[in-house]
């Protein structure tokens, strides 16, 4: 445990003076906040490695501490709701630091006037991804807002696991000749969210992908030499790499034609002229495996439903030291830098 | 850990159908909901307990865990502030299972808009708070909504314990003979949320009692045999003595002229028509302790300054199981009852 706060917090050095919606976008307006707001108020060892996830001595035991709050609008979206988004987003953040997720806590703040139909749908929503995880909701609680004042529901969860004493998975971790792998299609979430808002269905073929990760991480864990594990969501696959690479101060390199987006997916960006890289996902991950096992990790994922279409999209170089590099269809190159603030907010 | 969860989630039995602000209170509307919605969908033996905190194996430690979310409105009030409220909230949910606070999360949903110099000065708030409870904030998140779809912050704390070995302090745990013990005056957090409200400030004599208790529970742990612990937030002395006595299957005796309550709060009390009984605190304790060390516990209690108004107000008695027997100043007795709602919504 460290208790040593820096209690001076200056102002972020910023031409904003309010939040605006960029700040919550997980972008580079987020990173600023966290930085040099929030960073310089709580200083201390676990939160300054700015992971998804804190890894802490509780006694004899090696825990994985992590939370999110989740304002997603509308509640009820194609292929999942706001619970089922609350509970896989805590699971995925432990499974990120090969944490066995065990507990979770949720805290629901609920808008006067929200059909208790609507709030039962949600907690059994919650029930069935926590039974689908193996995790177990522990303690909760619910504050009640006047109408106006909240819109419908969020729902804030925490979650708890264990960690094995072996496991040093983290952001910083990445080597070079690592192979970076994505479990699936990516994009499929931010455009399920912005077909449910616009209602613009495309046949009814895009649908979020949330689900949660945590068989995935076993299976890849015994299977092989996993170094990173970041579940793309808010900021999407762009962002994470771009964390990843400033993290570990390594180079990535990455075959745009070998990144999986469905048609769907890429017809919509196409429509909001929208990149697909920083679109949020929630039920995907991106790995940094070593190369010696990288073969064997992807097939144990395959053999795991959320990892059926798992592949190699790149590489872990010495070369560009904190910089991701797309190589596109055409045999160009190009930069790839984390947004100033997601154009889609409310996402999750 | 346990998994079996009832995947059924039947609609409340009431008269609403859509959510109202009694629902959020902390009186009997919130126990009916997360009776008849919460715990039937969840269902598992740590929720089941009800407890402010779950008790849980990790591995090799027992740990306490926790969680609460902050509406106080306003933010800032006489004696401190939301940020303040959200870190003590999670160290005394801990503190009362006699865990010793480790770590907290926060998660912040914040309004388009808010001043970032309020956001920092809460941040410094939670750090001051978060060095006095000798705990640290680990991990967080950020979420921002539009202008209109919060109202300016709303956060959410988790917190995680260590329980000692022979810890087996719970609201079940009361027995017949155990004095019940009160930490200080009751209503003063209450009555200043609503003079901060109303613009009524007294002379400035109506403060928040918020602090972090886990120093207090220490001594009390140290010093003798220490049955319950709760802290009454939400739904006041009151509420708290009728749910021991209810998980406890005990009756509960207080000599209403034993209650510390200050002039101005029951002035306060008196112009609302309120019970002092049934505002929060934010800073305080009851506790049912055995009767051979209570003495002890009491003269430990006044040593350290969150006690130093600790006194005993009652018994806990065999008659009248399941209630809580007021002995009024003329010689009466009266029953207290949890209230169907809290009448100040936004306390904490």
């Amino acid at each position: 445990m460290e208790t040593s706060f820096a209690l001076s917090c200056p102002l972020p050095i910023t031409k904003h003076k309010t939040i605006v919606l960029g700040h919550g976008s997980g972008g580079r307006l987020t990173a600023q906040l966290v930085r040099d707001l929030f960073l310089p108020a709580f200083d201390n060892a676990a939160l300054r490695k700015l992971d998804d996830q804190a890894v802490l001595d509780a006694g004899s035991a090696r825990i994985a501490l992590t939370t999110d709050s989740f304002v997603v609008t509308p509640l009820f979206f194609p292929g999942g709701d706001i619970g089922h988004l609350a509970v896989n987003g805590a699971v995925n953040d432990l499974a990120m630091s090969g944490a066995r997720p065990l507990y979770l806590t949720a805290a629901f703040i609920i808008e006067e006037g929200l059909p208790l139909e609507d709030l039962a749908r949600i907690a059994q929503s919650m029930a069935l991804a926590a039974a689908e995880a193996g995790v177990a909701i522990v303690t909760g609680d619910t504050k009640v807002v006047n109408h106006g004042c909240a819109d419908k529901l969020f729902i804030t969860t925490a979650g708890v696991g264990l960690v094995p004493e072996d496991a040093s998975i983290s952001a910083s971790n990445a080597r070079v000749g690592d192979v970076v792998i994505v479990s699936g299609s990516i994009g499929d979430h931010g455009m399920a969210i912005w077909s449910a808002r616009e209602g613009i269905d495309f046949d009814g073929r895009l649908h979020s992908d949330t689900a949660a990760l945590n068989a995935l991480v076993d299976a890849m864990t015994r299977a092989g030499d996993v170094h990173v594990l970041r579940d793309p969501t808010r900021g999407g696959l762009g962002t994470s790499l771009c964390e990843i690479a400033a993290s570990s101060s390594i180079g990535i390199e990455v075959e745009a034609t070998a990144v999986p987006v469905r048609d769907e997916v890429k017809a919509a960006c196409e429509i909001l002229g929208m990149d697909p890289f920083f679109v949020a996902n929630e039920g995907k991950l991106v790995a940094m495996v070593a190369e010696s096992s990288a073969d064997a990790v992807l097939q144990a994922m395959r053999t795991i439903p959320q990892g059926r279409a798992a592949c190699s999209i790149g590489r872990v170089v010495s070369q560009h030291p904190g910089m991701v590099v797309l190589k596109t269809e055409v045999g160009g190159s190009r930069i790839i830098d984390v947004p100033f603030a997601e154009p889609l907010p409310r996402i999750c």
